[in-house]
């Protein structure tokens, strides 16, 4: 039996810390659906397609991870890629509060469905993609926080 | 390639809590081993013996669950018997502060380990082996919180 | 003397989890004032008066409670209606901080008003009003979460 | 009907931050009864007798107040003494948790039994029993942290 | 060798907190340059000059204490002014862990950048810019929480 | 003017995050003194001499570090030594909360005392004396995490 795990967020942009925690599901996945949510409150900085581009060319050489677009509940995504976890990173308490409820939230729409949390690299424990947003917007080099193709992107983004 | 999931704690005793753990884990490893911590700080009110016993019990008619000992480090237990994953459950903020400095040293000293955390059932959240036995001490029905097997033990324990 | 308290908030809209904590309030206040709260940081998905008639309707059975509109600073809304405490959730830490915050704020306002912290029905406690219209939004069934009326006041303003 | 509440605790030794809770409890309250819980799995400072009486003294001038002896379950002693009410201070986040599940598990233990949850005055946020005793050990003036008689009580206990 | 502060935010406006806090930064620093951040991204109640000019009115006699505006990354801004240490000042569980990702985040731009965290005194632990906007909006007399002057612009600028 | 930081601690052992510490305070203070606290609640593995021993041994070659022994309340000490400050660290949310209540404690012994908290270097933010203890007392390899002088007597110490 394969078993899928889904990774939902909303990758604007994909940093190193989301490619950190894609490996390291694999080590208990034989696939990882990155799921890039479409409806955001706040508006992105990135487009929905840009950021499943993004995402899809940093991970073309994982042959065991596949990006595709999340618009519904997650818990109907699940179920329709045949997926049995949902992977999430940990780093902060606050993380922790809201992931928590969004489990247990999932689980009463999704009984199936287990949420498993990973703690990214240490060095990565402090980066988000907000961070990185952030970062990039003053000026700051943002080389290690992200994958080339996403630099490239942000300046190109940024400069207009 | 079968996938081995570890998971070590006192079980002093084992609970409602740490059964639904168990099961949940049984989702993405294909064997689960349950490892009864030797060395606790405090004085433990079963010994090691005994709580390996009422684990056994308990999970008897688990085919794919195993009880072992762990008296030395997790890290090397895990290498021992090949597990690649340590299960964790979270229930609350400072669970997750100290369950997270334990995955970080983990993984400094053994770096293919990775620890992953999953939320228990939510009628099971409030629940602790310290609460049931501070319940069981106090006179209360633990029957809701235990398997029949602890119930026994706990009153034999605490009848002396 | 009668002990009157009132239990403010955005109610955008009302849940299932404030309905439970105004049953509680009900346990220690001889009359509950739900104080539906204007002026919100956030654009609300149902604007005031739809958010005080969804309320009104839900707790049209309980003759000790009542809803009005909280228009101005809340220690001025408790002195009118004669409060003495008011009645607040606590689900997870992060609530636990601000509430903190703003009980200390509300009491140098006013010393002699007392804010109270209540436990929600713990299968309530992944509840809030934004998890129910982020569920609504995507299609998902929010039947067990709100009131009839309400989870037809959210398919109509939907499908707007 | 009389509205009692229960307040139970160590009381090692009762604290400024203690009475503060006992008079905000009377404001919702017609009765509160200061529950001593005889069985700490720490070794106390007072015995239980001790601590009983010290309360007593320190409450003399409270005639709506009552200090007890709590030796068993909390929610038996709660309907032993007709209390629908149990009162606990909260200062901090790591409080916070423990009293959640606590919480819990009365109400699973007693459905009827409502946890109120209070902020003490702010200039008593950091106070604690044992910050007392560590202060009182190291010779420090617990003058403003402590009613007198506990004070004298303290200088009586570590003069041994 | 003289000794630079840096301490930044957004104060929007400048609140009997921040001052605090610059006082005691001054304990251990010979100068503290009060960094009012130009790139806010919620819209701000006073726009970036209004922020500077209200802190260099309340921080007039202070002759250690300078104003300037931040418009880039604070490790550019630190590097540029011979600052060696960041001052924030820590008064929830909340605060902590975004101040920490920063802190850490900053260490990487700016290795010899060294961040450190104060507690304000303790009857300012409530007080934020949010709270005194939220205040003034609603009526509620904000003149304990902020400078004079400060409480003459807010009038002014709610009365438009 | 010199400026005096006290930090103080159990340092049993002193490890690679207490040396940070010490390092990044001296970015701010120009002498620090590492205060070994004499009263511990638990009984320590090294006693007060091995501690103080080893911690001069550590720290043997910064001239501007002094190591003395802590008996009675920091408050006094600081004022016997000149110190204006005292430095701690935080590393997670349960840190921040004891400290908290530490640093608004002692300031209300001493006014002019001012608690800062620094952030330790990321890879040693999974680090405590408690954890190189267990780690060494179940064989572990400690060599990363604390001085060779450390590993030594870690090694003299458990092998009795």
């Amino acid at each position: 039996m394969s078993r899928i795990a889904v990774y939902p967020g909303s990758f604007d942009p994909i940093t190193r810390g989301h490619e950190d925690l894609i490996r390291r599901s694999l080590r208990f996945a034989d696939r990882v659906i990155v799921a890039v949510a479409a409806n955001s409150s706040k508006a992105p900085l990135f487009d929905l397609e840009e950021r499943v581009r993004l995402a899809q060319k940093v991970l073309a050489g994982e042959p065991r991870v596949e990006v595709q677009t999340l618009k519904g509940l997650l818990v109907d995504f699940a179920r329709d890629v045949g997926a049995t976890v949902v992977v999430r990173g940990l780093r902060a308490v606050s993380d922790f509060e809201y992931e928590f409820q969004m489990a247990l939230m999932n689980r009463q729409l999704h009984d199936e469905l287990e949420t498993v949390f990973l703690v990214p690299a240490l060095h990565l424990t402090y980066l988000s993609s907000s961070i990185v947003r952030e970062v990039a917007r003053l000026g700051g080099d943002v080389g290690d926080l992200v994958h080339p193709e996403v630099e490239r992107a942000l300046k190109a983004k940024l400069a207009r």
